[in-house]
């Protein structure tokens, strides 16, 4: 009896395992070649049971940075998107508000004269568009947002412009047992209201950029109110700093596109054993957006210049990836 | 072919659905009453597919206080022993830090001295033994304390003062599709270095008070350093921004044991569908400690007051709990 137990459990095993063969490609949107053939043997090396890369399932952890990684980030941040929509919103219905620069800059939808109020400026556009709210009212505005906006060059909603690739590796990667996890300069708020479904990632797998936050009883109803203080700021050093402060383990693959990812990848891969370190590189002014080194969003310098020495892999979009976003709906 | 298959994979899902009925008894440490009823009619409400208050295993959350809630937390909390013990080791180094008065009354093991000295006295006291150093140096330090140290009236390591019946509700939570995180005010670095281990709950699903780190590269190696500057104090009214700061989602279940737990449990029962508050009350001075009204380390009084009213379920752990330690080892 207990040996046929064991047989059948074997045979389960085998059944719910996922299969990655060389029948099936789990990466079907990536062209084959270097790129390609390196995630995969990453990814085989940390799951070969007993292999001397062999990583444990709840040490799987792999990070993604979102803007220019996940989605696009041209002509400008889909948040910032976001900010100028409901400047433009916010104003309609308080005049009052336009004293402000930016916000009337953002209301007018003139980027030249946002721009120019500088990051002071900046700052008061998202307070004024992002605080003072309950975090469930937040949600909800930005879950009406995405719903409509449509990206200007584009010419569709927001959510359609992640990239087919990423979401596929994402879905090999935890197929494999790893975790999933973003890690974005972007608010973790307005992240996590769009994550699971576009990509999978539910909102205890999101790290990023924060407001202050204050607990309160309204009327004998609890809320959590959004304050007009930063809280953190999860870019360039910060990366790390948000990795050990929400996840606690060091991931063993990272994958971002612009230099404010350069500390996520030296943090993830300088541990010892097998580590994967992934830089976008968009390269691809026909289907996407080219743009490198001397780009003011995204920009990509030292990723160039050192990330090879580190052994870290450079997708090229143009050549490593089959499509970059899903045909339009 | 095809019906051997479909047989064979229900057979194979029969053998991995956790199996509870009325013959395994999920909770073996708890005493039959209406406590145990209770927590387990409100699983058996949550996890029935149709049924008015089914919840999604993604939305089953579930959050646990873990001084006086999962281990014990007198004469004093653990983590103030640890800093105790590492006062005395690092004064035994070098002298020179006894001039703080708190590190000097630490060091002798003087505990009116280290009261006298405040909240001022106690930050300093945790400002030295806790930072300055690297968050690996950190996790080594704890996890070679809690190999040696031992508890002052128990007479036996921390670790093994962990209650078997949060343990039992941990796992039987789990095994119904629950995730299950800690909320503590403890320090989340502290702790992160024995929740899976105490509790199986992963360093990721830990939320707690945490200092500021910075991230910096030293002789070519990156390292995370502890910064003497709070950065979170996850307590009280903390419990529930830290909840939603980490989590991102409200939990259907709260446990606590102190009214540093109130809006812990106030955030989670308050929300419409079935919610379950419990307050863990140390009412048994034979086994454990007595103490709720009047004690300094966690007081007890609007979850004793206000509780029941707002449907909460008060754990006596004199009459609900079978055992409250497992046996010395």
């Amino acid at each position: 009896m207990f040996r046929r137990l064991v047989a059948l459990l074997s045979l389960c095993a085998a059944l719910f395992v996922p299969a990655v063969n060389a029948q099936t490609d789990p990466l079907p949107s990536w062209n084959d070649g270097p790129t390609k053939a390196r995630i995969v043997a990453f990814v085989q090396a940390v799951t070969t049971p007993g292999g001397k890369d062999f990583v444990a399932p709840a040490d799987r952890i792999a990070v993604f940075d979102n803007d220019g990684t996940l989605w696009s980030e041209q002509p400008m941040y889909f948040q910032l998107a976001f900010a100028i929509d409901r400047a433009k919103a916010m104003v309609a219905k308080n005049p009052e508000l336009a004293k402000q620069p930016a916000m009337r800059a953002a209301a007018a939808g003139d980027m030249k004269a946002l721009l120019a109020t500088g990051e002071k400026g900046l700052a008061e556009l998202l307070a004024v568009t992002h605080t003072g709210i309950t975090t469930d009212e937040f949600a909800q505005i930005v879950r009406d947002w995405v719903k409509t906006a449509q990206h200007p060059t584009a010419k569709r909603p927001y959510t359609q412009l992640a990239f087919v690739p990423m979401r596929e590796l994402l879905d090999y990667l935890r197929a494999n047992g790893f975790s999933t996890w973003i890690v974005s300069g972007g608010g973790v708020e307005f992240l996590r209201v769009m994550t699971e479904e576009l990509y999978g990632v539910p909102p205890q797998q999101v790290v990023g950029s924060s407001a202050q936050t204050k607990y309160e009883v309204r009327n004998g109803k609890p809320v959590i109110v959004r304050l007009p203080k930063v809280d953190f700021v999860n870019d360039k050093a910060g990366k790390p700093v948000g990795i050990n402060k929400f996840i606690g383990k060091r991931p063993i693959a990272a994958f971002g596109n612009s230099d404010g990812d350069f500390e996520m990848l030296q943090w993830t891969t300088s541990a010892p054993g097998a580590r994967l370190g992934v830089i976008v590189h968009h390269d691809d002014a026909a289907r996407e957006f080219a743009y490198d080194r001397k780009s003011h969003i995204g920009q990509l310098v030292r990723g160039l210049d050192e990330g090879p020495a580190l052994g870290w892999t450079i997708v090229s979009m143009k050549d490593d990836w089959k499509s970059v976003w899903a045909a339009p709906r």
